[in-house]
């Protein structure tokens, strides 16, 4: 920055404070966007002597109900089970999966070993959640979401042979490079680019894609050695570049560009030991405030309030909550089952709204993509309706870790959930026997879950069909005294972000309601 | 893999052991290569009664002599610094920089804070230094060598203004494709392509690319938001996607494709507290085997074997060791100044190969680049003779942290080596506050190393001239009972990797050696 820049920016942020010259900064491109939360501002004791009932200890309703009761209201969270979190869940020794199908699997892993079976990671952009887990003190570690050792696998393609990432990604970008070259020695371009420009994506093309002075793509170190080099003349041995005709065939682009996702690109974490760190640590600073294993009943307007009611699990016996508010966090196929006074309207979009499946698959192993394949964290991706293979990024260079061995949404989903658990463990050994021939049997102790059938989740996300979004824009509005929020009402997607970032939304227009009508 | 071809294999092993299988399914390409270093098989207990002497307890040095002492050889190791470790240096409060030019610092920072002044990262490929880690039980963490929200910086280009690495690599990828699918349409590739083929890299671009049903790039959310969505109607709003002439412009495609040099994929480690974790092993292993503060001042021919007259600094007395082999792992620039029988072509190879200067500058600061700007880890690229700026992937979400506000080798490191200290400093705090205006100021207690001018180093890697191979391939062969070994002795490059590569060699020939004349 120039001292003359400087010096306007230093007199704006006298004048108009920290803010102003922040404003000022970003207009003149001199700062990234976004980072770090806005705080919640929500009138500070402004909510003394009303009362809200959160329905669900998810994260959407833990946020809700910790930022209102900053706020002075006075909150109750009936939540149906045992536990905090929501879909937030993580997998231990002792862990019972119940699902609504009547199975039932008791998680056998070593002690220490865990498996986040819901939320996995969270992206550095999502500061709504990073400010939270600093708040609480939630210690975070990298999570490796990439790996160039990772593969592609595709049985119909390149003779069955997984590919490593680093071949797939840059004998790609080899490849369209040489095209391109080509194409514009041809002349091909020369509508779009003069000369000069023309010289100047030709030159760095060859840079882009490796290429050899003669512009054509002859493989590169990029892409990795069959024979790594050594000492003295040990120069190793290339890989032997892939045609773009097999990297064609291999149609994982899904896979390769995984990374360039806009939630998914480095840097990513998770909480050390456990994602569900992050609703323990709402939990604990809720305290009583929850009411565990209270499923809601009936959901009724009372006056220009609510009753809700619920069946307190252990005893069998059905209990009254009455507030001034009701926050709603329950997904819609729960919802849909519960008795309530939400207007018509309201009605129908909870009905319409389509939450998908989402099955996945762990394991414990030794810790064999480690030792013998150098993959520490990251994905293999894979053309089936398994979808992927996923390698833990916790406990690095440990004995025996948590593989993932299947993250299949939608139909996909549907049609792995549908088979009988042992069916759908095998399935997964085969798929990792594919990618890690001889190690298949090294897979113990499979744990499977499948959002739809897990009770009180009954899916994973929202799955809006085209067009649909009449029975969005409307859940985000307030049904008089009925405030929606979850996951599902933001923009950005399936994450704990999108559950804190409607929340955060929800409790503010909520506290803007009350003093609209005080 | 098929169960007749499993049969086959276990057959196989049955017949031929481990080895036979392995290989087998190696060819079979069903095996990745080299995962897990080779065990060094030297002839077990083959040294007793051989004395070694090593010069330089560096990562080469100290390797040749753990190895040998397991196979019985009586070794002796020759340190002219305080300290094993060699170019592998750990800086912490109270460390003192001294350089040949007579400058002096001493490290300021925090207590816990730590810069790896020498070798920062450890390539997950890079298993014989990962199997020493695993041998001593050095504890390892990620390293984040990559961010997408760290940023390119050219001052001539953007109108000075920072690109978000995850445009850079996005806005490329779209205008690439872009331009291929053009040039596709228009049939330019129509010799090499099928209709078939045309069609489906078409419908590929489009998907790797991200463009427009139109076959045009308009911006793509892997490039980032300048506003990021929230909730309900708040969809974001996108960066607007950058000409393929700006980002020519920016001429910075060394950082942009940093993350598929072969040495710097993920997943990348660091040891946990500092590099020199790695060394201290080493040496905790070695004892008394190392003499430190002993530096060499004569390396004779002793008969068959060699004498070594080395300066006991504290006391300022020479010394002398016998012995019937010796390693030389000195660089060659301090080999130079040392009087000794070698060969005179093996003279003249050391006095050839020139070894490169290389300065890093660090600073302690706040992490305002993670506060304010998301980057965790990664690294920021400048078009300019600082090269870059390195996030630390150490203490994440601390209050204070290491910036890397320089890493400049070869004849831009000697530029900046020729500035004042302090001009070294602000010409990276300058950078810094380019990068990210109104934070330069936070940079405080800076330290600088120049390789070049580090005693007993004299330069940080070997750059051997283009065709200067003889000299390389010479001090690769024992010049009678002098052996070299060191990093810059293997096709592995600069790295710790390299150094074990040779020191492995090097042993081994050492061993056979012995053998032959026994």
């Amino acid at each position: 920055m120039t001292p003359t820049r400087r010096g306007f920016l230093q007199r704006i942020g006298a004048v108009g404070g920290y803010s102003a010259a922040y404003l000022s900064m970003q207009a003149l491109g001199l700062l990234p966007v976004a980072s770090r939360a806005e705080p919640v501002a929500l009138q500070p004791g402004g909510g003394r002597g009303k009362r809200v009932v959160v329905l669900g200890a998810g994260i959407a309703g833990m946020t809700s109900a910790y930022e209102l009761q900053k706020a002075g209201y006075q909150c109750t969270v009936l939540e149906a089970r045992e536990r905090a979190g929501g879909r937030n869940w993580t997998i231990r020794q002792g862990t019972r999966i119940d699902l609504i199908d009547g199975t039932s699997q008791t998680c056998g892993f070593d002690r220490g070993l865990y498996w986040n079976a819901g939320p996995a990671r969270l992206p550095s952009q999502h500061q709504k959640v990073l400010a939270y887990c600093r708040e609480f003190g939630v210690a975070l570690e990298v999570e490796v979401n990439v790996s160039r050792s990772a593969m592609i696998s595709n049985a119909a393609a390149n003779g069955g042979r997984p590919i490593e990432m680093r071949q797939a990604i840059n004998d790609t970008r080899g490849a369209v490079s040489e095209l391109l070259s080509k194409a514009l020695d041809r002349g091909a371009l020369d509508q779009e680019l003069t000369h000069e420009d023309r010289d100047r994506v030709l030159a760095f093309l060859e840079q882009y894609g490796d290429l050899s002075p003669d512009k054509l793509y002859r493989g590169s170190s990029r892409s990795g050695y069959a024979r790594r080099p050594g000492a003295a003349d040990d120069a190793g041995e290339l890989h032997k570049p892939l045609s773009l005709n097999v990297l064609l065939d291999e149609d994982l682009w899904n896979g390769v560009l995984f990374e360039e996702l806009i939630d998914q690109q480095a840097t990513m974490f998770q909480p050390v030991g456990g994602m569900d760190a992050i609703p323990m640590a709402f939990a604990k600073r809720l305290g009583a405030t929850i009411r565990y294993q209270s499923e809601v009943t009936q959901i009724r307007r009372d006056g220009d309030g609510v009753r809700i009611t619920y069946t307190h699990r252990p005893s069998g016996t059905s209990r009254t909550v009455e507030a001034d508010y009701c926050i709603v966090t329950l997904t819609s196929p729960v919802l849909a089952k519960i008795a309530s006074d939400f207007s018509p309207a309201y009605r129908d979009a909870i009905a319409n709204i389509e939450w998908q499946q989402s099955v996945k698959i762990a394991w414990q192993s030794r810790r064999f993509w480690e030792q013998q394949y150098n993959i520490y964290g990251g994905i293999s991706w894979i053309k089936g309706f398994t979808n992927m293979v996923w390698y833990p990024s916790a406990g690095l260079f440990g004995d025996q870790g948590i593989l993932l061995g299947a993250y299949t949404s939608g139909p996909n989903g549907e049609k792995l959930a549908a088979l009988a658990l042992n069916e759908q463990f095998e399935t997964t050994r085969a798929v990792v026997e594919r990618l890690h021939p001889g190690h298949g049997h090294e897979l113990r102790r499979p744990m499977g879950i499948a959002w739809a059938k897990v009770p009180y989740s009954l899916g994973e996300a929202a799955h809006y069909r085209p067009g649909q979004v009449a029975e969005y824009r409307l859940l985000n509005e307030p049904d008089g005294p009925f405030h929606f929020a979850g996951d599902y009402l933001s923009k950005v997607g399936t994450w704990q972000e999108s559950a804190i970032t409607s929340a955060h939304r929800t409790i503010a227009r909520l506290d803007e309601q009350r003093r609209a009508t005080a």
